[in-house]
């Protein structure tokens, strides 16, 4: 079997198109974002919906569940789907919920998207209080049943607190380091550093407002990044996870940042004079632009194989290492 | 691997004595009720209280999917629970629940309880108009995803119905013959023809409403009314459903009675003068017994093969053809 091709985090508006574009692309698996801020039922519509396209569309797509399935994906030339959450809303107030969720499919959640939850402190709050009591008590679930903790959206001492507090490792699904680009929604150092040692994965978003120079961030400077992190916390701890939101209306990226929390605008990432969906870098427009991303690491003087666990070989290892019970 | 041993229904209060009488009595499998009027969120948490017994007594029982986990659970000692549902409530008015609700470990679902669904007629209801517009479609889509479909608490047009209906054998999971004992939730014989024409199985009950001469019933009688049965339909389309409702306080046989469709107190198939859980037949209390409808078979004439059928080989069978994808 050749080493996978696997997306650490999408949330296109999915279609027919965006599922061959994944085919064009031979792109193994991904991790798709099922729900932000919708509570456990409004999850469940969204899964209802997933299993009419797995059902309308079987040559393309199918659920993924384990590791296997991104075998099994690469046997039958489709693309394993696997879900995850941006935000634990869709647990409520209920840890037994955390098991209900995962006999469903969901394989990563996210304990904060921005905001205090009810977990742990969002990258945006003005004090980081890390993880909360039902926190602590929601990663050891996660963990018992093989829910992945994502911190990609969570503020530094709470991430910190969850690497430590979790006993399996954890990922940061896509961001890219603050070093390299201040946003608040890329990661230190120190993060960086603390995820590598605990065996944890980072995926790298090419989503404008985590680059440098934004739309305008070149391939280069993409890549070089990426080897630089590489001796930051191991290559084998990297992967890709590219935020990829085709397709998707401003409304769309309004309900991430605004959901039901405010009667204001929150513009997130983005300021009132850009308030949408940023341009993407000419380099990665869809899923069939993968191969750009390996053509630019070959040039970085990391090696195939690294290349090939940062395409994919390192989620794979991760996902079988995961997704099960404890 | 020896014959299994599988109850087609039992909703027990129930408590590690429950579960620990089941190993006693070598129970290899049981289809449990986990709901009845509870709608979706309600069922779900019922679900998580499921998996809080799993985690409590993993030497005891486990949650079974397939056939194959009958036969890991008399490998390993354990009792394979197998969930099910008396009403269609836990669906709600949204066909994509049935494919969630499958997900979670659903197996059998009622197309009534007593009264109208939205799916069928209950066999208490003046009119039995047949299978609805949903209830058609739902029946076709409880087939793809492997849902069986129950009509214990049917009427007699909407069994039938189901029954033509239906791409896959369905099942009675717990009733008795009409013409053994005539109450309305007793099938008729030609319900009981077109049952196992299809290859579709009855599960037979020992809940005193359905037994000729309620408590003080025999088992005598009770085991030459299952062979005459299997004149009449076949003894490889034969299981046992008890219907054991052990512990259960008055307050819940009320609440599967009269659930939250009126203010009065519905006395189903008790009466104001007897209207709790009636009490079981001497042969009969609970999962050590049944032992006893094993012997009291043999003294019918029935021979080896069927008695194992009865007491589980066809359950078996009937679980391995009807819980996958069509």
């Amino acid at each position: 079997m050749t080493s996978p091709l696997i997306d650490g985090l999408q949330y296109a508006n999915w279609s027919e198109k965006v599922f061959r574009q994944m085919r064009a692309g031979r792109v193994d698996a991904v991790h798709v974002t099922i729900t932000y801020h919708e509570t456990f039922r409004e999850t469940v519509l969204v899964i209802e919906q997933w299993n009419r396209w797995f059902e309308q569309f079987p040559n393309l797509i199918f659920q993924g569940r384990t590791a296997k399935d991104v075998k099994k994906a690469q046997e039958t030339g489709r693309t394993a789907i696997f879900f995850g959450s941006q935000n634990p809303s869709c647990i409520e107030d209920d840890i037994g919920l955390v098991e209900i969720m995962h006999t469903l499919g969901l394989r990563f959640m996210q304990l904060t998207y921005n905001n205090q939850s009810l977990l742990a402190s969002g990258c945006y709050e003005d004090d980081d209080t890390g993880l909360t009591r039902m926190g602590r008590a929601v990663v050891t679930e996660m963990n018992r049943v093989g829910l992945v903790v994502d911190m990609s959206h969570s503020g530094e001492r709470s991430t910190l607190e969850a690497i430590e507090h979790s006993t399996r490792p954890i990922a940061i699904t896509h961001a890219n380091p603050h070093d390299w680009h201040p946003a608040l929604r890329n990661k230190s150092d120190d993060v960086l550093r603390a995820l590598g040692r605990s065996g944890g994965m980072l995926g790298f978003s090419v989503y404008p407002h985590h680059l440098a120079r934004g739309s305008e961030c070149s391939l280069t400077s993409f890549c070089e990044m990426i080897a630089r992190t590489a001796e930051l916390m191991g290559a084998e701890n990297l992967g890709i996870g590219t935020d990829l939101c085709q397709d998707q209306p401003d409304s769309v990226v309004d309900w991430m940042r605004s959901g039901r929390w405010t009667k204001q605008v929150d513009y997130g990432e983005g300021s009132a004079a850009n308030p949408g969906f940023p341009p993407m870098p000419d380099w990665f427009n869809d899923n069939r632009d993968f191969g750009n991303i390996r053509e630019g690491l070959s040039e970085t003087g990391l090696d195939a194989d690294e290349i090939d666990g940062i395409m994919g070989g390192n989620w794979l290892r991760f996902f079988a290492d995961s997704f099960g019970p404890a």
